[in-house]
């Protein structure tokens, strides 16, 4: 399959996202880095690692759920020469549900050979009310 | 204040994990750019960005909270050549408790003119048991 080339961080993930709310696994594995470090943390989830573990994930993910709309709120960019990193808020809908709580996801993409390609993808769910005045949420861990 | 240079992103990272443990704010505060595009998540909170918000939950949780020591697991890298990404699992511990639920940290590091800084420290509670074989957690909210 020839594979998508994203000319800059911002096409990758936009990528990521279309592939994602499609459901689409070959689109979604063709943003990511073809390499054993890359890593993935899904909301909740284990840390998964390298391109097999990460593939399988998004395949039983894809299969078992129900088709997923993001809308992307207050982005970040950290951009090095090689590096980039995206922060962003997915507000996540299912068909008619309302919106989900949001979830926070850090995106780092490497530029390669072949293009801007995902590195990082960790997602994990925010306080309810993440435009509050700097106050920590109900729960932290730390 | 003088603040530390630190030459390799490895050593902004014992550094940042040094400040944790001895709950020392200037020196937690000497391991980030001073940059308004940083971005912390705490597990369970909210996005904090810009130096301000970052170093007024760090001011609350160590005035707040007990000592708390460190133990990483698993780290992984990724290197561009200004920026870096580090995964690790934390494992941590508070006084004479027992070992709290994992934590994955996505800890992401710039060169700057003053050496190399964190620009991303993003923490998520794991899952109970993080060595599973790729399957998914009890609970993803994607």
């Amino acid at each position: 399959m020839k594979r998508a080339v994203f000319t800059t961080p911002q096409e990758a993930e936009t990528a990521f996202y279309e592939a994602f709310e499609k459901s689409d696994l070959d689109a979604m594995m063709g943003v990511w880095a073809d390499d054993d470090e890359i890593v993935c943390v899904h909301p909740g989830g284990p840390r998964l690692s390298g391109i097999e573990q990460i593939r399988e994930a998004w395949r039983r993910m894809f299969a078992a759920g129900p088709t997923l709309r993001f809308k992307l709120r207050e982005p970040h960019a950290m951009n090095g020469m090689t590096v980039v990193v995206h922060s962003v808020y997915e507000q996540i809908s299912a068909g008619g549900d309302s919106p989900r709580q949001p979830i926070i996801a850090t995106n780092v993409y490497m530029r390669t050979e072949s293009g801007w390609r995902m590195i990082v993808h960790h997602a994990s769910p925010a306080p309810a009310a993440p435009e509050s005045d700097g106050k920590r949420g109900p729960k932290t861990l730390h």
